[in-house]
């Protein structure tokens, strides 16, 4: 049955399964753990525990190689180039992100491209903890195959995500967190089982046409790389959809074109290393004026959008990452919402690594 | 009648309106006019010469103020803030990449955060100013109110674009530039002229409900900050339209926010500086490993795109920028396209502020 779990247990058994299952390090495991937790806290699942297969299966086709430590390929006072040797992703980019943070508290800003590490969970978290230090924080990435670019029919690009975070006033963290794709897949797999027709702007078919069969759709998806993910914006220019596979592109630019790693296109080549690139940015907020001002002025115009004016038949209107800073305080407070395939999941490799006995499960 | 200007004529014409008629200094008048004739040269008329009228405007509304010089009220080696007293727009902006620029050439990197100035023309022209040095570059800036929230019926932020330039292989430059709004207010007032229904996702009315009646919509336009353009994704949050205005809400939070000047709402205040905000940020490419070798990784991933499969009926995938700048070199050969009615208002302001003869118009 589905039900909810404490966040400590939640994260003490992922950690757990990631150490004695899968050969992580005790850094390893508990980085990761936090990241898949994390999901689940923000009400995010797709990110969740049950991530878990899909990091397995990077172990099993050797994308992934825990143990790895990823080291520095270029630096300089203000920048950094890691390379991750085929690691574990959330370790490699804590490192590039810890990195970062250093070297921006020295010096005001840093830039850290990464390459040849692997998916690092939600793009959100990297960004937070930078803007936790009171700095600016942004947190890029390549991912697998996706989407299509405008007029095209090939998946060229991941859903590369773009993250940014601003500290605000009285604590709180401004948080885009977005994937660049009209959608994640994950939608696209609901409306498949709903039998539901998708919006148009979604999905394009095998010959970049339109389409709201989801499962017509998620047919083909598997049989070839053609056919796939609309960005923001959707088909075509006339709605945009340009500038949502544009910024897509950029993402690509940024993490794989200038840190000299795979392309969305090249990552997780049969055996080799996922190769996934990201691309991460501090900058100490005083380096405009004083913080508290800066954090007062950014304060005043999120507070003039949520007073602002409500459409018809609506009583809110949300700042990016408020849906899910809610969602966490609410899992903190009342547990971590895991359904049931994700506990089936959980306790069947439980039992399989010797781990427990897990009660709560 | 319409037809084609050569661009040096073109840019002399608008720097002798600007200087002799609306009393810009030299600098002041060339930098603006080349702006204009920039955009008209890329094919984005929205931002050319046309906009002679809104400059004159600003003037007369006291919005803008000629012989203003910008000053830095705030700054470090890799930052800096400049205060534009309300001065003009592009002049303020060209003082603050140029300085951007220099710190960056200095210190690797820097960000610019600009207050009480002007519209600065296209962002992207900033943007690629900054890649030309060899740097990635970004341009932003918020704009009069245009746009509606999420679940929102005020226009409370602008079109809030973006812009980013990376410096590829071969001399060429990767420039997206996009307003955060799914299209700009030419295109509604071009689909009212036609008497054409607009798609849905472009705007909402009074009431925040989606509208593609564009004569009814430009009609409640200028009554009151109700209704408006929606940002890139459309209405509500099913295609994504919170994505677009968190991407609004964060050039936002970067242009006024971190300069601690007026937000996209209390811009153009009667009788008082337009208020305008801006930021941008230079990092030169070498932070990250041999400027080559980066410009060729961009330019490997740019190729795999254009040459990557097309949709059924198409023949090309565009990269960001690439359309504009085949116009922009077309416009160098044979001249800037411009329409009857801007060709008319030229001839009228030469005329007024005895300019000429123009005989080319």
């Amino acid at each position: 049955m589905s039900g909810k779990a404490s966040y400590d247990d939640l994260l003490e058994l992922a950690s757990a399964i990631l150490a004695k299952g899968y050969g992580y390090s005790a850094s390893e495991a508990g980085i990761t753990a936090t990241l898949l937790v994390e999901a689940d806290a923000r009400g995010i699942p797709s990110h969740g525990v049950s991530r878990l297969a899909f990091y397995r299966a990077n172990l099993d086709q050797g994308h992934a190689r825990p143990g790895t430590e990823p080291v520095i390929a270029h630096e300089t006072p203000v920048s950094v180039v890691v390379d991750g040797k085929g690691g574990v992703g959330c370790y490699v980019a804590d490192f590039a992100v810890r990195k970062a943070v250093e070297k921006a508290r020295a010096s005001g800003v840093c830039h850290a491209a990464v390459r040849d590490s692997n998916h690092y969970g939600i793009a959100g978290y990297w960004a937070e903890m930078i803007a936790k230090e009171d700095m600016i924080g942004a947190a890029f990435t390549n991912t697998y195959i996706a989407g299509v670019p405008t007029f095209g029919n090939l998946r060229i690009l991941g859903t590369n995500p773009i993250a940014v975070a601003l500290p605000e006033a009285g604590g709180r963290i401004f948080l885009l967190d977005m994937a660049t794709t009209t959608v994640t897949h994950g939608k696209v797999e609901l409306y498949d089982r709903r039998k539901k027709p998708m919006p148009e702007g979604w999905v394009v078919d095998e010959l970049g046409r339109v389409v709201t069969d989801a499962t017509l759709f998620e047919k083909g998806f598997y049989e070839s790389n053609l056919g796939g993910h609309l960005y923001l914006g959707g088909a075509g220019e006339e709605s945009g959809g340009h500038k949502g596979y544009g910024l897509a592109l950029l993402v690509e630019l940024l993490c794989s074109g200038l840190s000299l790693g795979a392309s969305s296109l090249n990552t997780y080549p049969k055996g080799g290393n996922g190769g996934i690139t990201h691309f991460f940015s501090a900058a100490r907020l005083d380096l405009f004026g004083e913080p508290a001002e800066l954090k007062a002025s950014v304060g005043a115009i999120l507070a003039s959008i949520r007073e602002s004016s409500k459409a018809e038949g609506r009583d809110r209107i949300y700042i990016p990452g408020e849906k899910e800073a809610e969602a966490r305080e609410e899992s903190l407070r009342s547990g971590v919402f895991l359904d049931e395939a994700t506990r089936g999941y959980l306790k069947k490799l439980a039992a399989e690594y010797g781990i427990g006995p897990v009660d709560w499960l």
